[in-house]
């Protein structure tokens, strides 16, 4: 039985441990909060941190194989362990590239997959150095995630509100269509594209408001994406899955916005739409077996399940029966004792066949459902 | 959050703490082995005998509540704990019917719930009291499970290798059909019926070969099964999930065979195939939730993967790669180490619209997989 290793122990390491248990793998979690969301759903727990040097190495060397469930982990040791023959999911050359905003920007334009025009900056003196990068948005090179370090700088009396630190600023797409889109790859390098999914923003709070699937695009479009996403992860040289964020913009071009070399959260719907889910995938190319089957059984719709504002302190989900009740609806909380305003507590998906039932359940799931505390 | 635990670490217990991940619920397992497949997706495991008294009040006192994933517990201790206010999922008094199949046999009768007509019987010697009985089926009234402990009584020849103990012989039904079908009954009394399973046996071997659902039946039928069903798990008076088989006659009559107050083989299909799984649907009993939609997302075939005659040791699935390569199958293995001839080791759910593919698959995955020992 192979020993498999998970650096982080969030939601997303706990859905992966929801789906090992199908397969013939002893698997091991390094975290350093002992009441994380996967403490008690692996083999072997251990307390440590993912940024450490030591703790990663010293989790890693008797294992077969590590995954991440969250870029932020200690890329020297995972290239110690591959170099002393365990294997990583993705290769820690991609980490490399993934986690730095500017390696990855420059990662697209040197393999000339579609993006944002864009610039390297040193801090916010250089912000008036591109006009034409203007309206732009602005990333943090390293430590930004979940929307930190992204800010949009509409105009140059923004440019004082700017990061003062190496950076990219890169031109705002005139966005018709969000999308995300998930690549499996292969120990053998065959790969499989489930299909895009849409993000749907709410037109006022500029939120997501619920992800459909499959996003409702056109051929060519889909055919844009999907050869831009195989691109993205066929030129990583990697086996592993990927989520490949895309920018659709009113011409119908496509653009990369950003790639994930994980499970994520576009894709939990895929858990039940799904015949092998994203998380049933990532196992598959971990142990050496076939591709799963990406097709969808049923259309669907996700919404997440977010901490309300103004709520801090233990969680209590109000109007979480009125959701359970609703037919088609499938509910995940991540078992977090605390709610906070906008973390993530859980998601809800809804299969059907009907795009209008999608959308009136997830409009009904977002009114039922409020993350308070206690 | 609420604290519940589960007698028994199987494999039921693993699918259960799989689905209980998704809610927030504090798990709990008591088991003799330590290496059982429940034993690391719970957030405390605890070893002990399930047949124990002290065992089991001591793993119960401070919990919310209990269930099991065998019949084979100490009811005296789940009496003493329900007086204290643990809520047990099925009441103990249902649990002291089931084990003892003599009570199970008098509890039809005593509903008038129609089942194979029977006698019970102090030993062997009273084999031949019955001749209307023969050929028939002799059943011991306690410790028999999975085939074990019953035996078909063909002709007065084999009077003498009958069971010598107290038993029940019922007379052998004429069958058409063998058919499972399973209820769940919330804390409020309400009921929830999934479409019935078929049982598909192999004629040469008397084997399970797979299982398909819904059954095909026709409406008739369908409405005297769910009748029964209904009738079995009312005068019940608790709330559970509850697996009622079924045999269905030559003359499209239905006998209740047995009943598993639990989840059951007969459900596994409903992980993939239905909108609220039996193990979800459990959940929802326990915590209190609304009922889940029982309906299929799709048709569904199972096929159990059984060790293989001749192979006793460590486990080597043989063929599992080329089924993982079908598409529309989900494999679940238990993660147990061991193979021996007979064991369930894991199961394989088909979903698909066309009949014939599910049979062609199910005889597929017959034939490409075998439990070996390495």
């Amino acid at each position: 039985m192979q020993k498999v290793g998970i650096l982080g122990g969030g939601q997303l390491g706990r859905m992966l441990l929801q789906a090992a248990a199908n397969y013939p793998v002893e698997t091991y979690v390094l975290e350093n909060d002992a009441e994380c969301p996967s403490a008690h759903l692996c083999r072997h727990f251990v307390k440590g941190d993912i940024r450490d040097y030591d703790a990663v190495y010293q989790f890693g060397k008797n294992l077969d194989a590590l995954t991440i469930e969250i870029e932020n982990v200690n890329v020297d040791a995972l290239e110690a362990l591959e170099a002393e023959g365990v294997k990583v999911f993705p290769k820690p050359s991609v980490l490399r590239i993934i986690k730095n905003k500017i390696l990855q920007k420059q990662y697209y334009q040197h393999h000339s997959i579609p993006t944002a025009a864009f610039a390297v900056l040193e801090g916010r003196h250089q912000l008036g150095d591109w006009p034409h990068l203007i309206p732009g948005v602005q990333k943090l090179a390293t430590g930004g995630y979940d929307g930190k370090g992204v800010q949009i700088i509409e105009n140059p009396g923004q440019f004082s509100e700017g990061f003062d630190d190496h950076s990219v600023l890169e031109k705002k797409v005139d966005l018709q269509k969000e999308i995300a889109l998930i690549v499996a790859v292969g120990q053998d390098g065959k790969t499989a594209l489930y299909p895009p999914v849409e993000m749907v923003f709410n037109p006022n709070l500029n939120l997501l408001d619920f992800q459909l699937c499959p996003a409702y695009i056109s051929r060519d479009v889909l055919w844009k994406i999907e050869a831009i996403a195989l691109s993205v992860v066929r030129n990583f040289n990697s086996p592993g899955l990927f989520a490949v964020e895309l920018f659709v913009d009113r011409n119908d071009d496509v653009f990369v916005n950003e790639t994930a070399p994980r499970v994520h959260n576009s894709g939990h719907h895929t858990i039940e739409a799904h015949y092998s889910s994203q998380f049933d995938m990532l196992w598959r190319v971990i142990l050496g077996y076939p591709l799963g089957n990406t097709k969808a059984i049923l259309p669907s719709a996700l919404v997440n399940v977010i901490g309300a504002a103004g709520h801090s302190g233990p969680v209590h989900y109000a109007g979480l029966e009125e959701v359970l009740a609703m037919d088609n609806v499938f509910v995940h909380l991540y078992g977090k004792k605390d709610t906070k305003p906008g973390r993530k507590m859980g998601h809800v998906t809804i299969l059907s066949n009907e795009k209008q039932e999608l959308i009136h359940k997830a409009n009904g799931i977002k009114q039922a459902l409020e993350v308070q505390a206690k």
